[in-house]
């Protein structure tokens, strides 16, 4: 589903509404919050496994993660791979929706840089 | 109050302390929400005095409104000049660091713009 269609559909369920046309705002609907750019960073790193995610130095709760891949999922912005049968196992991956983010995450990157130099 | 000398009495307080070393997780530790970047937007756009803020599309709060922008003078992304006496009052302006947001405010905008063509 895309971001479109997913926002269409949340619209109808009462969630997922945008905010206002302003372009800004769509894009914080989605990703403004403290960990979805995250798991985005992770994933362009080549993270793929749910396991890999838990690893990161931020140390995200198993349930902020899986909260976070399903809506990156629903949003288009992530696909899985199921890599085994028994039990059930998916690897995640950016779509070229998703791989759209990287000039977000590398202002982020260069902004935090400046503001915190190591 | 820099962002750095923020951290670090934040750090003290047992608050604002940072996930990881990692400068994305340092940007969103402080812009990571659904809501500090339209304050910032509205900055960029010239929006000074607390009532403006509130008549922007997507509504904000006042309460929420209030501590973004205290939360934005605590990171020393704003600074906040009086303009009326009697009642107190003051406007708020981005300050150098907080205007070096704009390439992310960008970077929001165009991804936002190509997910949700108008």
């Amino acid at each position: 589903m895309s971001v479109r269609e997913s926002r269409r559909a949340g619209r109808r369920r009462g969630t997922d509404a945008p905010r206002s046309g302003c372009p800004v705002a769509g894009a914080l609907d989605v990703v403004g919050d403290r960990w979805t750019l995250l798991i985005v960073r992770d994933l362009f790193r080549g993270k793929a496994r749910f396991g890999d995610f838990l690893t990161s130095s931020e140390r995200i709760t198993p349930n902020i993660l899986a909260g976070g891949l399903d809506r990156l999922e629903r949003w288009g912005l992530v696909s899985t791979v199921p890599y085994s049968q028994h039990p059930p196992r998916v690897e995640y991956h950016l779509t070229p929706r998703g791989r759209e983010l990287a000039p977000v995450v590398r202002a982020m990157a260069a902004w935090g840089r400046a503001q915190f130099p190591s």
